[in-house]
C-alpha cells in the first residue's frame, strides 16, 4: 500500500492535550454553572432522519447539512430519471437517508417530542456537543464545533429569563471576563414596525436596524429607505438610533415612543420585569444593557431577546446569545410549549480567554512526578511508590527505560513536569526517595508518599494556584 | 409544513440525563486514572478524510465506515461509465471525500505521523470519543458508540506491560468491579506454530484455538484437522488445552512445551517479566491469569496481548482489551515506532455496572434543592436564597410559577428533589425560609444558607454518600 501523507479534512482540527485542557476549564466551568441553576444534561445522536433536518434552517442551512451516504449498493432504487439527468438535488434524499446534527436545538425538540411523555415538565437541559457544517472555512469558523445550549421548554414566567441572566453572569464571573448582557424583545421590534405603520415590513426594519453599530444611523436610514419604508415613518422612531443612560432612561425613552402600540408596551413591561429583578439580585460583574437594536434570529424568538458582549477590550463578536421562542416543537406535532434558551460560543470565548490570559496556571501541568529509572529494582521500587501516589490523587509515571539520567531530564522538562523523584541504589538500600523540585532543583530525601505530596501542595499554594 | 413523528436512526440512542449520570461517572473514573498514570488525553474530528480511513480495516471494515456525501453538485467530474453502470464501489470514493471515524487507532496513527515534531517520545495519549460503524443494530450493538483507549508510543519497554494492567486493575477497582485481566503473548502463539511446523498457518491455528472455551476441546481439534494441521503436530501442543494452576506453573508447563521454539521462550520470559513485577506489586482486586488461547486482533499485535473479563457472575463479553502492536504509524510514513495499547468497552461495563448495582446512589440527584413560588416577591427572596446556594455549589432553582403548593411539591416528587426551600409570607417578613426534608417530612426555619448547607450535608452523610 502506498504511503499517504497524513492530513485533515478542512476545517477540523486536531486538539492536544493542552489545547483541551483549556476547552474543558470552559466546558467544565459552564457545566458546573449549568447544573446549580438545576439544568440536567441529554444527548442526542450525532446523526439524524434526513427528514428530521432537512427543512428546518432554510434553504441555505439545507446546503450547509452534510449528508450520509447510504451503505451498501446507494443505487438501487433511485429514480432512473434523476439519475441520467445527473440531478443532485433530487438524488440527494434517494442515496442519503441520515444526516450529521447541524445545531443543537433542532434535534432537542426532536427529543422532547418524542420523549414527552417521560419527562417532567418545566423541563431544564443543557446540551454540549459537537455540529457540523458544509461552511467556508475560515479564521475562527470550522465545519466542526462545539455548541454549548441551555433550554427550558415548558414555561412562560419571566423568572426565566431573570435566572438566565444571573446563569450567563455566574459562568462569565467564574471565567473572569466581564462581559455585557445586551437585552432586547421582540415585542418592542414589532412595536416600532407598528408605530410607524411598517408591521409588514418587520423583518427589513429590524434588519437594518441591527446594523446600527456598523454603517451608523445615515447607514441604516439609507437602507431602510431602500427597502420602501418612508421617510416619515421614520422620522418618528429616529430617537431609537440615539438612546443613551441608564436601563431605567432607555426605557422611558421607549415607553414614550411606543404609547400607542399595545405590544410595544407589553415589551417593555417585560423589560422592566427583569431589569428590576436584576436590580434587587445585582449581577457580580457582568453589565446588563438594553439594545433595541439587537435582532438575532427574529424570525424565530416572540419574547426576549439576549447577546454577550466579550469584554471591551477585545474586538470580538457576540460570545453568547439566546431568547424566548414560542413554538420550537410545533414541527414535531408538540403545539403551544413555550421556551427559553441561550448558548455559548464555545471557540470564541477560548479565543477572548487566551488574549486576556484568563486560564489558571496550573491547567498547563499533565503530570506531576516523573519516576527517574535506574534500573530494574529501582524502577519496582518507584512503582510502588507510584501507587501511593496516584492513589493520593497525584498525576505520576516512570521513565519507562534505564536510559541516561540526562535524557530522563530532558523528557521531564519537555513534558512541564513539576516534579522527578528519584530512587538510586542508595535510596533503594535505605528504603527512602529523593524528591526534586525541577524549577528551584531543590531536593529532599522522604520516606512516605505522603510527606511528598504535603511538600508540592505547600509549593503548589505559594505559587497561588 | 407536513408533522413529523419523530423518530431516531436505527442503531443511535438519546441519552437522558439519568442515563448520562451513570455514563459519565463510568467515563470520569477512566479518565481520572488515565491522568493519574500519566496518559493525557487528545481528540480528533468525526471525520476524516476517505484515504486516511479506506483500507486499513479490512474489506468487511471498508464496507461499514459511514461516508459522508460531498456537498454542492456531487455528480460533477464523476467517471461517466461508472455513472451508467451505477457502480455504487467505484462511485463512492468520487462523490464522498470524507468517512465518519470508525475507530480511535487509525486517527490516533495519522495524530502523532502528522504531529511527530511537536511530540514528546514515550507519548502517552488517551481519547474517549464516539465512532460510527453502519454494523447490523443488535442488543449491545450500536451505529454510534464511544470507544475509550490509552495508548503509549515510542516505547517498547515491558514497564508499559506492567504500568497498563495496574492501570486496569485502579480503574476497575475504582468501579468495585473485580475483574479478570487475562494475559498472553503473540510470541507464545507464533511458539506454538512453529513447534508443530505449522508456522505459515498460524492464523488458521489461532483461530481455532481462539474458540477453545466455546467448543472445546475436541471442537477445535477438529477445526484444525480441517485446515489441514496434521494430528501429530496438534498431539504436540495438546497439553496447552488443559493448561490450569497459578500462573507460575501454567508457565513452567509452557516453558516445556516451547523449549525448542526462540521466540516462544522470549514471549516466556515477557508474561514472566510482567508476572513478577505484578507479584511485587499486588493487584488491588483484579486478577492476572495466563490464558494462551488469547488471540484477538493478532494481525495487528507482536508481543503482550491483553483482555478484561467481567465479574464471574455476570454473563458478558470482554469488557476491555488491548496490547502491543510494533507497527501503528507505519501506513503514514512513520516506521519503527512501538506502541502498547489497551481499550475500556463503555458499553459492556455500563451494563456490567447496571446489573451487579454499582452505581453510587447519589448518582440520581440531579438537582438538590426546589424554592416554592409563592408570588412575586417571595420569589425575588428566593432568588436571592438560590444565589448563595449556588456559589455553595448547591444545585438549586425556583419554580417558575405561583402554582399550587401541590402542584409544585409534585414536580418536586417526580425529579427527586431531596429539599423545598419555602419562603411565605411570614418568612419574608422574619427574613428567614424553611428547609424540608421530602425523604422524612422534617422542617427547620433557618437564616443562613450555610445552615441550610450544613444540615444537608449531614443528610448526606448519614445515607452513607
Amino acid at each position: 500500500m502506498a504511503i499517504q501523507k497524513p492530513s485533515l479534512p478542512k476545517g477540523t482540527r486536531d486538539f492536544s492535550s493542552e489545547e483541551l485542557a483549556k476547552r474543558y476549564y470552559i466546558i467544565n466551568t459552564i457545566r458546573e454553572q449549568f447544573a446549580r441553576f438545576g439544568f440536567a444534561p441529554i444527548e442526542t445522536p450525532s446523526f439524524e432522519n434526513y427528514n428530521t433536518l432537512m427543512g428546518k434552517y432554510g434553504e441555505e442551512g439545507d446546503r450547509l447539512i452534510f449528508k450520509i451516504l447510504n451503505s451498501g449498493d446507494f443505487t438501487a432504487g433511485v429514480d432512473e430519471s434523476d439519475w441520467q439527468t445527473k440531478n443532485a438535488a433530487r438524488l440527494t434524499p434517494q442515496i442519503s437517508e441520515k444526516a450529521l446534527r447541524y445545531d443543537l436545538t433542532v434535534p432537542f425538540a426532536r427529543y422532547v417530542v418524542q420523549h414527552q411523555n417521560e419527562l417532567t415538565f418545566p423541563f431544564k437541559r443543557y446540551q454540549i456537543q459537537p455540529v457540523w457544517r458544509a461552511d467556508r472555512p475560515q479564521k475562527g469558523r470550522f465545519r466542526e464545533f462545539y455548541q454549548c445550549d441551555a433550554d427550558v421548554v415548558g414555561s412562560a414566567s419571566l423568572w426565566q429569563e431573570v435566572e438566565l441572566v444571573q446563569l450567563y453572569d455566574a459562568v462569565f464571573t467564574s471565567l473572569r471576563l466581564p462581559v455585557t448582557i445586551k437585552l432586547n424583545n421582540r415585542k418592542i421590534l414589532s412595536g416600532f414596525a407598528e408605530v410607524i405603520g411598517e408591521s409588514d415590513r418587520l423583518i427589513d426594519f429590524t434588519v437594518a436596524l441591527d446594523k446600527l453599530d456598523k454603517i451608523g444611523k445615515e447607514g441604516v436610514v439609507s437602507e431602510m429607505l431602500s427597502k420602501g419604508i418612508r421617510q416619515e415613518a421614520i422620522d418618528k422612531i429616529a430617537p431609537i438610533f440615539s438612546l443613551s443612560g441608564s436601563f431605567a432612561e432607555k426605557v422611558a425613552a421607549l415607553r414614550e415612543i411606543l404609547k400607542a402600540s399595545e405590544t410595544g408596551l407589553k415589551g417593555i413591561e417585560e423589560l422592566e420585569f427583569i431589569a428590576t429583578a436584576i436590580d434587587s439580585l445585582p449581577l457580580a460583574t457582568a453589565t446588563l444593557d438594553l439594545d433595541v437594536t439587537l435582532a438575532r434570529g427574529l424570525n424565530y424568538y416572540t419574547g426576549a431577546i439576549f447577546e454577550v458582549a466579550a469584554p471591551r477590550e477585545v474586538q470580538m463578536g457576540s460570545i453568547g446569545g439566546g431568547g424566548r421562542y414560542d413554538d420550537l416543537t410545533g414541527i414535531f406535532g408538540l403545539k403551544g410549549v413555550s421556551g427559553i434558551g441561550i448558548s455559548f460560543g464555545l471557540d470564541r470565548i477560548a479565543l477572548v480567554m487566551e488574549e486576556l490570559g484568563r486560564y489558571p496556571e496550573s491547567l498547563g501541568v499533565t503530570l506531576e512526578v516523573l519516576c527517574i529509572n535506574f534500573g530494574q529494582a529501582e524502577a519496582l521500587a518507584s512503582l510502588k511508590l507510584l501507587r501511593t501516589l496516584r492513589s493520593l490523587g497525584v498525576k505520576a509515571e516512570l521513565y519507562p527505560d534505564a536510559a541516561k539520567m540526562k535524557k530522563q531530564l530532558e523528557y521531564a522538562n519537555k513534558k512541564n513536569i513539576p516534579y522527578v523523584v528519584i530512587i538510586g541504589e542508595s535510596e533503594l538500600q535505605k528504603g527512602t526517595f529523593v524528591l526534586k523540585n525541577m524549577q528551584t532543583g531543590e531536593q529532599k530525601e522522604l520516606t512516605t508518599a505522603q510527606e511528598a505530596v504535603t511538600i508540592m501542595n505547600g509549593a503548589a499554594e505559594i505559587r497561588g494556584q
